[in-house]
C-alpha cells in the first residue's frame, strides 16, 4: 500500500454539524500533521458522558461542526519532523489532559494539569497552533478538547497522547483513556484511600465503578456505591462495590442514610456524576474530623454547590481531579496494571459498536442500558 | 489562708443576664467541682471574637444568664476525686476543644475534634454532666463551651484544660488557648506549608496574624496580609506579612487581584474572619493544580458558601480547622515553643485591662483598634 505519509488522508468520520444534532457519517480530508503534530489511525473510541455533554450544548465551549470523541486508541500513521516520542506504527492513546513537561503545572509535582488544557476559550476548536486539520466538503470541522477520535484518522498535538507497549489490546486499553482511569485514580492519586476504609461512590457508570475499583486495590473494606438505576446494583459487585443504596428507597436524603449505616459517615466519597446535588450530598457524606470528598464529575457550567464552611472547619477535606490526576505519560503504567492483572478492563466493556453506528451507541448512553460502550473502525 | 477545698467559692464574674447587653460585674457562687472537674483561679483571660458573637447573639447555642470567655489560663484551686493529670497550683490552660482520650476523634489520628465537642445543642451552656457550677442571685447562672473564663474562679471538665510548665508567664500564654493558637495551626498542623511558597492571609486579627506568624515558620517566601484596616499594615510585618493588600483600594475582586500579582494564584490561602465572600474569595485566590485555602474564620450559622466544583475539579484542596487543629494536650508544646522563641506571643498583647473593663475591652474590639486585649484578675 502506498504511504500515507505528508499527504491528505480521505477517510470517514461521525460529523455534528450543529449542536444538538445527530452525528453524520461524512468523507472528510484530514491534513497530514504539522511539526509538533502525529496523525493517528484510529483503532477502538470509547463513547463517553462527555461527548454527550459537548453534543447536547451542555459543554459550551464545543466549535461545531465538530468531531467529538476523545477516549481512544490508535496506531501513528505518520509523525511530524519535531517528534522524537513515538514513529509510524507505534501503538498510542489519545489524552486530553495534554502534558507539554514545559509549564508551571507539568514542572509542579502534584497535578496533572498543563497550561494546554488551560488555553483560553478562543483556541477552542483548533490544535494549538490555532488551525484545525479537518475538513469536509470545503468546509473547516473543528476539533475537541485537543482529541476528535470518531474518525478514522485524527490528529494529536505533541503531549495530547501516551505511547503504549503493543502486546496490550488496543480495542480493550482505549477506554483507559479517559473513563475508567478518571475514576480509578480518585481514590488511587488524589485520596489515597487507606486500607480498612469505608467509601461511598456516587454514580456508578465507568467513572464511578473505575473509582470503586480504585478504592479496592487501596484496600477499603466497604465500598457503598449510591446509583438511582437499580440494574447497577448486580455490576457494581465486579468492581468491588460491596454495599449498593438507591437513593430513591429513602425517605430521607442519601448523606443522613450514608452517616447512619456508617455511624457517623464514610471516610471517603467520590463524586461521580457531574451533579450540583450529589457534590453537596458527597461532602455531607463523609466524617467529621478526617472525611475527604473527591469531586470526579464534570458539573454544568456555572453551576454552584452550596456549602457550609462548618463542613471543612470540623476537618474535612474537599478536593478533585481531572483524568484521576494522572498525567498522559502515567496512563501507560495503567496498561502495564491492566496487563498484569491489578486492573480490570475488558468487564467495563459491555457493548461493542460499529463507529457509523455512534447514534445508536447514544442513545444507549441515554438510556443507561449500557455500562461503557466501544466503537470500532 | 483557709483551703477553700470543697467548699462554694465567692468572686467577682462579669455575668451577662440577656443576649445583646453589657457584661455586668456581679458576685457569684462557684460550686465545688465534681469528680471529673477542676476549679481554676483564673489569672489572665484574652478577648476573642468569638465571646463577642456570642454576647450579640450570632452564636444561637449560647444560653443566657451566661458567664462567656474561654481563652485562658489559670491556676488548680481543687480538683475532683477522679483526677490524676493536674492537681492544686498546678497551671493551666483553658480549651474550648474537650480531650477525652476515649471517643472515636480523639482515638483517629489526624482530627483535634472530640464527641465533646460535639455534643447535642441541648447540652450547650452545662457542664458534661449536665448541671452548672455557677450561680448569682439565686439563679444559675450557664456555662459557655465548657470554659466561662471571664470570672475569679471557673470549673472546667476533664479534658477542657491543659497543664503547663510553671515558668511560663501566665498572663502571656493565656492567649495560646485559643486566638494565635487557631490561626497558627493553619499553615503548620493542616496545610503544612513548605517553604518557598506564597500565602494570602485574610483577616489580619490575632488568628490571621498568628496564621501569618505559622506562614513564616514553615519558610513561605510571600506572605501576603489581606484586611480593610489600613492600621494593620504596619503591625502585621512583625508577624511575617511582606506584602499588605486592602480590597478597598481596587475595583476587582480581591482574589482577581490576588491572582494577578502572584501570576495565576497563591500556594495557599487562609480564611481568618468568618465571612462566606471572604471564604469564596479565598478558596478563588490560590492556585489551581496545588492550591490548599484553609477555612479558619467561623461563618454565621447556616450560611453557605457557593462554590462552583470546577475550582475543585482543577485540583484545588479546600479544609478548615478549629484551635489549629490542636488538641488540648498538644498545647504546652506551643507554650515550649514561645519559652523557646521559636513563636511570638508577647506582640499580639497590644492591651491589657483589669477584667472588670470588660466592658471598655469589647468597645476596643468592635472598634478594631487593638490586636488583643488581655484580661487580668
Amino acid at each position: 500500500m502506498a504511504s500515507t505519509k505528508g499527504k491528505v488522508i480521505k477517510c470517514r468520520a461521525a460529523v455534528v454539524w450543529k449542536v444538538n444534532t445527530p452525528y453524520s457519517i461524512e468523507e472528510i480530508e484530514v491534513a497530514p500533521p504539522k511539526a509538533k503534530e502525529i496523525r493517528v489511525k484510529i483503532i477502538a473510541a470509547g463513547v463517553c458522558r462527555s461527548d454527550l455533554s459537548a453534543l447536547v450544548g451542555l459543554n459550551k465551549k464545543v466549535r461545531f461542526p465538530a468531531i467529538l470523541g476523545h477516549e481512544a486508541s490508535g496506531i501513528v500513521e505518520s509523525v511530524g519532523s519535531d517528534i522524537t516520542s513515538v514513529k509510524e506504527g507505534d501503538h498510542v492513546l489519545a489524552s486530553f489532559v495534554p502534558q507539554c513537561n514545559n509549564c508551571k503545572f507539568c514542572k509542579s509535582p502534584g497535578t496533572n494539569l498543563c497550561v494546554g488544557f488551560m488555553k483560553p476559550p478562543e483556541g477552542i476548536g483548533y490544535m494549538f497552533d490555532g488551525t484545525t486539520r479537518f475538513s469536509c466538503k470545503g468546509k473547516e470541522v473543528y476539533q475537541f478538547i485537543g482529541c476528535s477520535t470518531f474518525t478514522e484518522y485524527t490528529v494529536l498535538d505533541d503531549g495530547q497522547f501516551s505511547k503504549v507497549r503493543r502486546d496490550a489490546p488496543l480495542e480493550k486499553i482505549s477506554i483507559l483513556s479517559c473513563g475508567v482511569t478518571t475514576g480509578y485514580g480518585g481514590p488511587v492519586n488524589i485520596a489515597k484511600v487507606k486500607p480498612g476504609s469505608t467509601c461511598a461512590v456516587f454514580g456508578l457508570g465507568t467513572v464511578g465503578l473505575g473509582a470503586a475499583m480504585g478504592c479496592r486495590v487501596q484496600g477499603a473494606t466497604r465500598i457503598i456505591g449510591v446509583d438511582v438505576n437499580n440494574d447497577k446494583r448486580e455490576i457494581a459487585k465486579t468492581f468491588g462495590v460491596n454495599e449498593f443504596c438507591n437513593p430513591n428507597d429513602y425517605d430521607k436524603p442519601i448523606q443522613e442514610v450514608l452517616k447512619e449505616i456508617t455511624q457517623g459517615g464514610c471516610d471517603y466519597s467520590f463524586e461521580c456524576i457531574g451533579s450540583i446535588k450529589v457534590v453537596e450530598a458527597a461532602l455531607d457524606s463523609v466524617k467529621l474530623g478526617t472525611g475527604t470528598c473527591v469531586v470526579i464529575g464534570v458539573t454544568p457550567a456555572g453551576a454552584k454547590a452550596s456549602i457550609d464552611p462548618y463542613q471543612l472547619l470540623f476537618g474535612r477535606v474537599f478536593t478533585g481531579c481531572y483524568l484521576g490526576g494522572y498525567r498522559a505519560q502515567q496512563v501507560p503504567g495503567l496498561v502495564d496494571d491492566y496487563m498484569n492483572k491489578k486492573i480490570m478492563v475488558d468487564e467495563f466493556i459491555t457493548s461493542t459498536l460499529h463507529f457509523t453506528e455512534v447514534n445508536k451507541a447514544f442513545d444507549m448512553l441515554k438510556e443507561g442500558k449500557t455500562l461503557k460502550t466501544v466503537l470500532t473502525f
